[in-house]
């Protein structure tokens, strides 16, 4: 059996998820942990790799010894994230172990993903959101906010996404399912919300940078069934910084 | 006429609101900014003197210049706010400005103030609340936030409230106002909020400690009656730390 486990994670500090050199990332700082816990080192497979300063209310790895198909402990499963938090900084907090099945796989086998988009719209900053939202200063008002709802129902159902990915992605199948994707204004703060089987790269920070071009008046709703049509990279509003997006669900 | 501004602050980094010798305070640091965006040094009045730690979503203060009864400036109000937030550090934000007489004070002219108090109540740590909310690891069911309301309902009305103010303040007029004090749970997040003419020293966390003990089952909701009768710190529960306070709105 490996072991599945859900994290949180604020990523301001790290280099996103995936090890790499010279950098500090989510895997690194989570393997030094498994290791100080375990007493051997263990291999990592996560959910998705998320990118530097973005942010996880609820991602998934599972954890095999390094080399080996499972993990042996005689540690309760249910003690396993108190033990790991107690060797994790504050910015990350596991919350949730289960044992799965070997064949079990941490990305291959996701059904759906939701990350949300937050955006701070308000003329002055918070210092609350700092690193946790993208500020919009201009106020978006309520008929501003339904054409950006409107753009979000036009961008949902299976398409090929290749307009929403960041040019120079070595991907090759760019068809998606978009379940859902909804703009949600409370207060000050702006939430994009998108479901889907897969993302492509960058593919929620550039629907959230066209959304946001669809409120200012920019793009009309109708015309994100062009920008799809068109595979163009160049029809679909900027790429919107890290630090406004969660990855917040996944189901297998 | 004086400037009367509102700002945002999060407390983490600084010695609470009021100048300190070898400690850096909100103040200080507004003052700074006051005088870079004026080019004298400026008197202000703020609405309380927040601890260490302590956030604020609402402090008001008035702003003179040094020594005279009001401040002389050619920057149109509307545009103080952002004049001031670029010279500002990201965890300090003022977000509101107008011109109020002379005679108006930002502290002796308050009518009544709102504080909160955030209790994380899960067994887990949160990323996203480090240094924002008091974690409790035990999850308190309906039936114990019930308690704790009962206890909060016979908290308000004007009373004596000595028993919940920390022991060595100098203070010697003891009696208050509690208008309105509410324990809300919203998924692992518990705020106690209150709303009062004014605060003793740490009332507000002394009083969320005592509800913490009636959710824990230590104290009864009734025996709140006798430890604001009793003028006796020690029948009280324990002062919570600093970091789950916020003062969220001031009334004049």
């Amino acid at each position: 059996m490996k072991l599945f486990i859900k994290m949180m994670y604020d990523g301001t500090r790290y280099a996103g998820y995936q090890v790499q050199n010279n950098a500090l990332t989510i895997q690194e700082v989570l393997n030094k942990a498994l290791f100080d816990l375990f007493g051997f080192d263990c291999d990592l497979t996560g959910c998705s790799r998320t990118d530097a300063g973005v942010h996880a209310l609820c991602f998934c790895a599972t954890v095999q010894k390094s080399g080996e198909p499972s993990l042996d402990t005689n540690i309760p499963c249910e003690r396993i994230p108190y033990a790991l938090n107690y060797r994790l900084p504050d910015d990350i907090s596991v919350y949730f172990a289960k044992w799965v099945d070997d064949n079990f796989h941490a990305r291959y086998s996701v059904q759906r993903k939701t990350y949300e988009y937050h955006i701070l719209n308000s003329p002055f900053k918070d210092p609350f959101c700092v690193n946790k939202a993208y500020q919009f200063p201009k106020v978006l008002d309520d008929y501003a906010i339904a054409r950006m709802q409107a753009a979000a129902d036009n961008l949902c159902g299976r398409y090929d996404y290749s307009s929403f990915m960041a040019s120079g992605s070595s991907v090759k199948y760019t068809v998606r399912n978009v379940f859902e994707c909804k703009v949600i204004k409370t207060g000050e703060r702006i939430v994009i919300r998108i479901t889907a089987d897969g993302f492509l790269y960058n593919m929620v920070r550039i629907i959230s940078g066209t959304l946001l071009e669809v409120g200012k008046g920019n793009i009309e709703p109708k015309q994100i069934i062009t920008i799809i049509e068109s595979k163009n990279r160049r029809l679909a509003g900027p790429t919107l910084p890290a630090h406004g997006l969660y990855l917040t669900d996944v189901k297998y």
